[in-house]
């Protein structure tokens, strides 16, 4: 078997969404957008609402509405970007709630969907999604006589506590939001970890829900075992892979695994990243091809059947590293050939 | 709708795999691994079987089973990862053929499925996949009594025409095939380039077929178009996105679009990467987030309502530099949550 198994293990992930949770004084949200960060959305959600999740945020309301067929009716469905053009039916029949980002969105929201439930985002200085000053300013009363069932920001610099970025935005959101009985959100993951004064009334977690930095007490929550093909000898001299970048020096043993870029073994880590038996750890060599890398088992007493990418011994945030990526990355470029196993 | 489209021009694609073909004297062969390159296995194999294409090739066994769903019986599927432990029922029930990497694979082979059609991969100094001179000379008489329905290498320097590797591979390869009278194969889509010396009796083209380099006449396949969510003003000294990385230098518009790293726009490229309207180039700015980037688009007179990353302005390719990796990877990390629209 070529393929390549991915371990994801859902009692690691929602003990992760518990711990987050516990650190607030209010029941937290989950974040599972990108199919639950690449992990699977049917089976991330089922467990995360097992777990006693009741409100979901997705990024699109394409997404929201295969999350309501999975979770049923009840659970609430919150979505980052919003009411756009051409959501409306999803979002009336699939009962999302957007997350408004400008009078735009609002105007769309009020004219075609009278009555339903929505939400405000409000940009407090990432200029990425939600209200400017202005714009709210000009919407609040009106808004607010709606009833939002959420008023939200998003943290820029949330992974870097000492940024000074965090206490203006904090700053900002309070002035923004002052007066206001809505409920409010302002953290993810990063946010949560930044302490009660960013929680309000909702955190919103999802790397670390998943088991990624800058959660550092995070459980581990996948596992990526490749099989290896065959095992060659490889005399000095002699060149593995694509473009020749890698020779060898001493006689050495080269396996070849069957996974690669296509499966998003992100190419950019190339020789930077190891594999990993029980023990021992054991060099990616040569330039990593679509479906297969080369890895130098040389060291090795016996001959493995399968080598160890992600896991105990190499974390997503390890693997991004080389990567010169984020374990956020990591995690969504995992690709749809593996045979995914849920523990 | 904040879902991006990714238009996949089919008659382009089997137009590129059309022309690879008339380059060579025999019935060129497809790889449609890693699910047609990204583009879809489904409509990519139907597309290239009715322009003619006979002989198909995957990495892995249960690509090939998903293959022979689609295809039904008739047409060749051929296996790179060969025969490994666990792939024998599919290799049976689908009508898969093989290509035996070692004599381990053969051994297996020979004796879960006696009679099944099989081809030999030799490794001719890339040290990837395929037997070795010795493993090979030790099987040969053996193997070539069987009747292997194909005997294949592959280059490892086929996209630089001028790489010494190339003849190397070629001598060694006629070397280690000479007096065999079954069918060989040498060439992907930048062996095909190098010319006829290269063809032998199947050329086994992918890249090309999907527009992509080394094939500098291939017709450009996929266009990738990303809805606007919202257009913002920010003023000199303002930041955009995570990290604070961008801050303007005078009054701009920042749109931020609906696609991000989760949807394989490599992170790296940031904001080296530009998008498109119909006559402008709007430069990105800020880092790619997991499902938004942010593009200036101050210059515009108009607001556009989307903007294209991929189409006749930029090629996977371009994208690909400001990645620092290659089209392919560009292809193949194509994500799921895009409204796929063939055409």
């Amino acid at each position: 078997m070529a393929t390549a198994t991915l371990s994801i293990d859902l009692t690691a992930l929602t003990d992760n969404w518990r711990r987050l949770n516990a650190m607030c004084g209010a029941l937290a949200g989950a974040v599972v957008k990108a199919d639950a960060y690449g992990l699977g959305l049917k089976q991330v959600a089922d467990a995360l609402a097992t777990a006693g999740a009741r409100v979901f945020f997705v990024a699109a309301a394409e997404e929201g509405a295969a999350l309501r067929k999975i979770l049923g009716p009840g659970p609430v469905i919150n979505v980052f970007s919003g009411h756009m053009a051409g959501d409306t039916d999803l979002i009336g029949q699939a009962q999302l709630t957007p997350m408004l980002n400008s009078i735009d969105q609002m105007s769309r929201h009020m004219e075609t969907l009278p009555g339903h439930g929505f939400g405000i985002q409000l940009d407090t200085g990432m200029n990425r999604l939600g209200m400017e000053a202005a714009e709210w300013q000009a919407l609040r009363d009106l808004a607010l006589a709606q009833k939002p069932a959420l008023i939200m920001s998003h943290l820029a610099c949330a992974d870097e506590p000492d940024a000074p970025m965090n206490a203006r935005q904090l700053q900002t959101f309070r002035e923004m939001t002052a007066g206001v009985t809505a409920p409010r959100s302002l953290a993810a993951t990063g946010g949560t970890l930044l302490g009660p004064d960013y929680h309000f009334d909702m955190v919103r977690p999802g790397i670390g829900v998943y088991g990624g930095l800058p959660f550092v007490d995070a459980k581990p929550v996948v596992t990526l075992d490749v099989p290896v093909i065959q095992i060659r000898d490889v005399a000095p001299g002699e060149t593995v892979g694509y473009g020749n970048t890698w020779t060898a020096r001493s006689p050495s043993r080269i396996a070849t695994i069957s996974a690669g870029y296509a499966d998003g073994i992100i190419r950019a880590m190339g020789p930077r990243a190891a594999l990993y038996t029980e023990s021992s750890a054991v060099p990616v060599v040569g330039r990593i091809s679509m479906d297969l890398i080369g890895v130098d088992v040389t060291g090795l007493a016996e001959e493995p059947e399968s080598l160890q990418l992600l896991g105990r011994h190499q974390s997503v945030d390890t693997l991004a590293e080389f990567a010169g990526t984020i374990g956020y990355e990591i995690l969504t470029s995992l690709g749809a050939r593996y045979r995914r196993v849920y523990c």
